[in-house]
C-alpha cells in the first residue's frame, strides 16, 4: 500500500479563520486578531451570544462559499496527490447544511481531488491513513496513525505532536526528506 | 478498542433498489422484478437511455428522500450500537446533490446514530473499522478489516467473501454467537 495522508479541510487548506474574524470584528465593531487568539479558541475570549451569533453563521450554507485558500496549499496538495494517496477529511457533520457548499468549494479550489479521496466526518478515528494532517488535536487521540499538528492560533502551545507551520513545512515534510 | 462495525447505506439500511424497480417500470411500462438482477446490474440488462433517465432521477436530491428502510434494520442497528462502535459509511460523493437528503433520512430512521458515526466518502479504503458490511464487494478490495457481504439480487452469485442476507443475519452473527 502506497502512503496515505489525510487533510483536515477548516484551517488546513480552508482559511476559516480569517472569515470568522472578519464578520466578529464588522458585526460586533471589535479589532480581534489571530494573535489575540494564541491558545485560545474564540469562544473562550467573547461572550456567549456573540458565539451564537457566529455559529449561525457558519450555519449558513454560503459561509463556506467563498472561504480563502491556505497558501500555497493548492501547489503543495498537487505535488503530494502525485507521489501519495491524498484524502482531504473534513469533519463536516458540525455543519450539515454546508455540505454542498464544501463540496463545491473543494472541487472548484482543489479540482485535482478527485470524489474518492473526500471524506466527509463526525469522529476522525474511523479514518484509515499513515498520517492526518489537523489543527485540531482531539481528532488525534484514537487516530490509527500519525498525527500531525497544523499550527493555528489556539493550538500554538500544544506539545507532544510532530508540529507544521505552514505548507511549505508540509512540502518539506514530505517531498524533500 | 471496541470493535468497529462500518455499514454501507444504499442496499444494507436503505431500499434503494425497490424505489429504482418502481420508477423504472412505472416510467418505461416495463414489469421487471428483483429476481430479473440475479447477478446483474439494473444498467446491465435496460438499455443506455433508460439507465441514463435512472441516473438523472438518483441525482435529484428527493430521490433518497422517502427510501424504505430495510426490514429490522433499525432494531438491530439499535442493539449493536449499544454493544459496538457503529458507523455508517456511505459513499455519497456519487450523488453530491443528495447530501442533505441522505443525512436527513439517516437523522429521521436511525435517530440513535450520532453525527460522529456519519461517514460520507468516495472510496471506502479510508475506512477504519473491523467490519464492513456492504453489498458491493469491490469496497473490500482494500478495506484494512473483514467485508462481510450484504445480499443484492446483483451480488447474489458471489463467492469469496462471509455473506449475510438479512438483518436477521446481522443479529445472528454478532449477537448471538
Amino acid at each position: 500500500m502506497s502512503i496515505r495522508i489525510a487533510f483536515d479541510m477548516d484551517g488546513v487548506i480552508a482559511d476559516c479563520l480569517t472569515k470568522e474574524l472578519e464578520i466578529y470584528n464588522h458585526t460586533f465593531n471589535k479589532t480581534l486578531l489571530k494573535s489575540d487568539l494564541y491558545g485560545k479558541k474564540l469562544d473562550m475570549i467573547i461572550p456567549k451570544e456573540h458565539t451564537d451569533y457566529l455559529h449561525q453563521c457558519m450555519h449558513n450554507k454560503d459561509f463556506f462559499k467563498d472561504l480563502k485558500v491556505m497558501e500555497k496549499s493548492q501547489y503543495v496538495l498537487e505535488k503530494l496527490s502525485k507521489k501519495f494517496e491524498v484524502f482531504i477529511t473534513s469533519a463536516a457533520m458540525e455543519f450539515p447544511s454546508s455540505f454542498n457548499a464544501k463540496y463545491n468549494w473543494l472541487k472548484t479550489n482543489f479540482p485535482f481531488i478527485s470524489d474518492s479521496n473526500i471524506v466527509f466526518c463526525g469522529d476522525k478515528r474511523i479514518v484509515n491513513a499513515n498520517y492526518l494532517i489537523d489543527d485540531h488535536s482531539h481528532h488525534f487521540k484514537f487516530f490509527c496513525g500519525q498525527g500531525i499538528i497544523f499550527t493555528a492560533p489556539h493550538n500554538i502551545f500544544e506539545k507532544g505532536y510532530k508540529r507544521v507551520n505552514n505548507w511549505s513545512d508540509i512540502e518539506l515534510l514530505f517531498l524533500h526528506e
